[in-house]
C-alpha cells in the first residue's frame, strides 16, 4: 500500500507542477504580459488547466483512490498520509461527476458572457447581460443537480469553496448579525460624522510603496519566498513552495487602496507561505477553504493595520514620510479616517461596518435564483430594495448596483459568502489568540507581530488543506464558525469611534 | 489524411503550449522569482519539459507521422502543411532513437556538473570540473553514436542546432578565415591603437535605459508584443505568439553592456516576432537555427549598432543625455572607441575582429576530444597553446581560460560553432540587402530601419523553421554560408579604424 500511495504521490505531484505552472502564467499575465500575448496566453492556459484537470480524474488515480481508501482507515486519521488520501478521494469524486462537455460548456459561457457583462456593466444596461446570466444560471442549476441529492441546491455550489460546509449553517448565521449589523450602521448615521478628507489627497506613489514594503514586511510577509507587484485587480498566489506572489494596486490620490490592499494580500500570501512543506506538490497544498484564507487577509488588513495600537506605533513613520499631507493630522484623526463608515454602493470599497450586508444581499439573491423564487427579470430591482433595506441607500444606476461584480459572468456562484465568513472567523481566531497571547494588543502596538503569526503558523497555517473549515475551527476554537464575536468586536470597535 | 493532419496538428499545439509553459516559467526565474523559489520552479520546469516531450514522441504522433509523410509529397513541398509534417517527422526521428534512460542520465550529469563547473571556474582548479567533463563527454559520445551511420561523429550534435549541416562545411568555412582572421588582428595589433577610455566611466542607468529603449523600438522591437527586462545573463524567449521577451544587463560603470546587448536580443527578438502566425503553435514556430537566429542579433547589434552612418544619426542625442561623459567625445572617436580591437581571454566580451577565433578554438577542441585524439587531461594547455596561436595572448588561469563557459557542463557540444556562423551569415544577408535596398546604409543613417526589417521578414522570419539553414540561405542568397563576405567587411571596417 505504501506504494500504491507512492504512485498517487507521484501523479499528485505532477497535478500541481502543471496546476503551479497555470499559476505563473496566469501571474505574469495580470502584472507584465503585453497586449500582444493575450491569445497565446489563454491557449497555453486553456491547455494546461485542461491537462490537470485530466490527469487528476484519470482513471489510475481513481484505482488508485479505491484501494487505498481502506488504507487510509488504518492510519492515524489527522496524518498526512491519511488526509492526502480522503481529501483527495473527496476532490476527485466532485470532479468526475462533471461531465467533460459540461466543462466545455462552461468555458464557452465564460467566453462569451464575460465581455457581456463588462460592456453592459460599462453603459450601465442590464438587458445586454441578462440573456447571459440565464444560461449560465442554468448551467449552475444543472451543475449542483449532478450532486443529488442534496438538502440545499446552494450546498454544492458553497461546498466548491467551504468543503463540507451547509447552505443553512450560513444563512443561520448570518440572520443572527444581519439585524444587528443594520442596526449598528442606523446608530453611526445618526452619530457626528467622521472626516477623512485628508485621505483623498496626493500621496507619492514611491513613498507609498516603500512605507508599504516595510509595513509587510515587518508583519512577517517573507520577501525571499515572495514578491510585491503592481495590477489593476490585486490578487495572492502561490507559484509553488518558497514562492508566493501578492499584487497590489496604486492609487496616488488617496492612501488606502495601497496599503490596506497590501496588507490583505500579505494576509493570503502569509497563510500559504506557512503551509509545511510536507504537503507541497500534494493535494493539500493549500489554504482549506476561501473563507479560512480570508480570515487571515482581513486580520492582518483590519484587525491589525485598522487598530490604534498600530497606528500609535507607525503613524510618526508615516507623518516622516508625508508631512505635507498628515503633518497637522493627529493619529486619533488618523484612525478615526481610515476606519470612516459610510454605507456606499460598491462592495470593494466597503468598510468594515457596511461589507458583510453586501454579502448577505449577494447570498439572498444567488439562493432565490436558484430555488426559483426570484427570476432573471426582476433581479435589478430586487436588488436596490435589499440594498436600501440594509444599507439606506439605493443605487443610481444597474453599473453602481447589480451589475458591479464579476463572479456571475464565471458562473461564480457561492463564492460571495466566503468573504463574510472569513471577516467572523477573524474575529473569532482574533480572541482565541488573546487567551494565549493576553497582550496581543500591546504586542502589535509595539510592532511585535511575530507572536501572532506564529500562532497562525502553529494552529492554521501548517495544516494546509488537511482539515476543512468547520473542523479546523472546532479544533482551534472549540466551535464552529459563529458571528458573535464579531458583532461584539464592530460595537466595542465603533462604539467607540462614533461615541455611540 | 485532412483529418490527420489535423489531428497532428492538435498535438502538436498542445506540444507547443506546453513548451511555452516552460520558457514562462523560465523567464520568470531568471527575472524576477524570489531565491525560495529555486526547487520548486526546477520541478515545475522537469515535469513539463518531461510531459512536453513524452506528448511530442508517442507513439499516437509516431502513427500519424507515418501516415502522413506519403500524403506531403503530394502537397506543394514548400507549403507549411507539407514542411511541419517532414520537419516534425525529422524531430521526432531524432528524438525517438533517444533512451529515456539517457534523457534522465544527462539530467543528472548536469545536476551534479554544472554546479562542478561553477566552483571549478570560481576557484580556477581545474581538477573539480575534470571528472564531470569526462563522464558528460562520455554521454555526448553515446548520444552521437545513437545517429550512427554518420559521417562525422560531431554531425548529429552540429545537427541538434544547424539542421542538416555537416560538420565538413563548417571546417571548410572556418579554415578559410581563420588565417584571414589572425593576420588582420596581427596588423591591427601593429597599428596605432584607438582609445575607449571614455566608454569606461559611470553612465547612469536610467538614461541609459531610456536610450536604449528609444533605439530598440526605432528598429522595429514591437513592446505591444515584447518587453524588456533586466537579468544577469541576459537572452531572448518567445512566450507564445504575440509575446516576445528581451532581457538586458546594466552595468553602470561601462557603457557597452546595455545598449549592445539589449541591440542583440532585440534582432533575436524581432525574428520571433516577424514568423507567420500561421506557424503559431506548429513544430515550425522558432527560428531555422541557432546560426541564423544569431545572424539576426549581431545583424543588428553590430552591422547596423556599431556602423558609422548609425551613430551619426543617434550620437547627438545620446551626448545630450550624457553631456558630461561625452560632451567632449567626437562621433569619430566614439565610433572607433565601440568598435576597438583588442585581443582579450573572455569570448562575451571579444570584439567582432576576435571574435571567431574564440569559437573556433572551442570547436576544434570539441572535435578532438570527441575524435579521442585530445584528452581531458591535456585540455587546458591546449586551451593555452591554441589561444596563444590564434589571439597572441595567454590567459593567466584557468577560469579565463577553459572554465569560462557553462555550455560543456550541460553537455552542448556543437552549439559554439552556431555563434561564428551567425556573424558570416549576417554579412552575407547584408550584402544581399544592398542589392534590394542600394542606399541602405544611407537609410541606417537616417534612422529608416524599416526596409531593411521588412526585408529580414519577408525573406527571413517569416518562415520560421520551414526550411533549414542551407537551404534557406541557397533560396535567400543563392549560396550556402560562406565567409568570404565576412572578412571582406572587416578588412574594409577595421582597415578604415586602424589605417591598415
Amino acid at each position: 500500500m505504501k506504494e500504491k500511495l507512492e504512485e498517487l504521490k507521484t501523479i499528485l505531484a505532477e497535478v500541481d507542477d502543471i496546476s503551479r505552472a497555470v499559476a505563473i502564467a496566469n501571474w505574469d499575465l495580470e502584472t507584465y504580459m503585453p497586449p500582444g500575448g493575450a491569445e497565446g496566453r489563454g491557449n497555453i492556459v486553456a491547455t494546461l488547466s485542461r491537462m490537470a484537470q485530466e490527469t487528476f480524474t484519470s482513471e489510475k488515480v481513481g484505482g488508485l483512490l479505491d484501494e487505498l481508501m481502506p488504507f487510509a482507515t488504518e492510519l492515524d486519521k489527522d496524518s498526512d498520509d491519511a488526509r492526502i488520501i480522503t481529501e483527495t478521494k473527496r476532490q476527485y469524486e466532485k470532479l468526475v461527476k462533471v461531465p467533460a462537455e459540461m466543462v466545455g460548456e462552461r468555458a464557452q459561457l465564460r467566453a462569451v458572457g464575460n465581455p457581456a457583462w463588462r460592456e453592459s456593466r460599462e453603459k450601465s444596461d442590464y438587458s445586454i447581460f441578462k440573456p447571459h446570466l440565464e444560461k449560465m444560471l442554468d448551467w449552475v442549476q444543472r451543475y449542483a443537480d449532478l450532486f443529488k441529492p442534496y438538502d440545499h441546491i446552494y450546498d454544492p455550489l458553497l461546498d466548491d469553496y467551504e468543503a463540507n460546509m451547509k447552505t443553512v449553517e450560513v444563512q443561520e448565521t448570518f440572520d443572527t448579525i444581519r439585524p444587528q449589523q443594520v442596526e449598528l450602521i442606523e446608530a453611526i448615521a445618526a452619530a457626528e460624522q467622521v472626516d477623512d478628507s485628508f485621505l483623498h489627497q496626493a500621496f507619492e506613489e514611491d513613498k507609498q510603496r516603500q512605507f508599504g514594503k516595510e509595513v509587510v514586511g515587518a508583519i512577517g510577509f517573507d520577501f525571499e519566498r515572495g514578491r510585491e507587484d503592481k495590477v489593476t485587480h490585486p490578487f495572492a498566489t502561490n507559484l509553488g513552495y518558497g514562492d508566493q506572489r501578492i499584487t497590489v494596486r496604486m492609487g496616488d490620490d488617496f492612501f488606502n487602496p495601497y496599503l490596506f490592499g497590501a496588507l490583505h494580500e500579505a494576509g493570503h500570501g502569509m497563510y500559504e507561505q506557512g503551509i509545511s512543506k510536507d504537503l507541497a506538490r500534494t493535494s493539500l497544498y493549500t489554504g482549506t477553504s476561501l473563507g479560512i484564507h480570508e480570515s487571515q487577509s482581513r486580520m492582518w488588513e483590519n484587525l491589525v493595520g485598522r487598530s490604534k495600537p498600530f497606528w500609535d506605533h507607525y503613524y510618526p513613520r508615516l507623518q516622516e514620510l508625508f508631512p505635507s499631507q498628515l503633518g497637522n493630522v493627529s493619529v486619533d484623526d488618523f484612525y478615526k479616517g481610515i476606519n470612516i463608515v459610510k454605507p456606499s454602493f460598491i462592495r470593494v470599497e466597503a468598510d468594515e461596518a457596511t461589507y458583510n450586508l453586501h454579502i448577505m444581499l449577494r447570498m439572498e439573491i444567488e439562493i432565490a435564483l436558484l430555488e426559483g423564487s426570484l427570476s432573471v427579470d426582476d433581479l435589478p430591482e430586487y436588488w436596490n430594495t435589499k440594498f436600501e433595506e440594509y444599507l439606506g441607500i439605493t443605487p443610481d444606476n444597474d453599473a453602481d448596483g447589480v451589475l458591479q461584480d464579476v463572479h456571475w459572468s464565471f458562473g461564480l456562484y457561492g463564492y460571495f459568502s466566503t468573504y463574510a465568513l472569513g471577516n467572523l472567523i477573524s474575529v473569532q481566531l482574533w480572541e482565541k489568540v488573546k487567551e494565549d497571547i493576553p497582550d496581543l494588543e500591546a504586542k502589535v502596538g509595539n510592532a511585535e507581530f511575530k507572536p501572532l503569526l506564529t500562532w497562525m503558523n502553529e494552529k492554521i497555517h501548517v495544516h494546509g488543506s488537511k482539515f476543512p473549515p468547520q473542523e479546523l475551527m472546532q479544533r482551534v476554537t472549540g466551535s464552529g464558525i459563529d458571528g458573535t464575536a464579531y458583532i461584539s468586536y464592530l460595537k466595542t470597535k465603533y462604539g467607540d469611534i462614533y461615541n455611540l
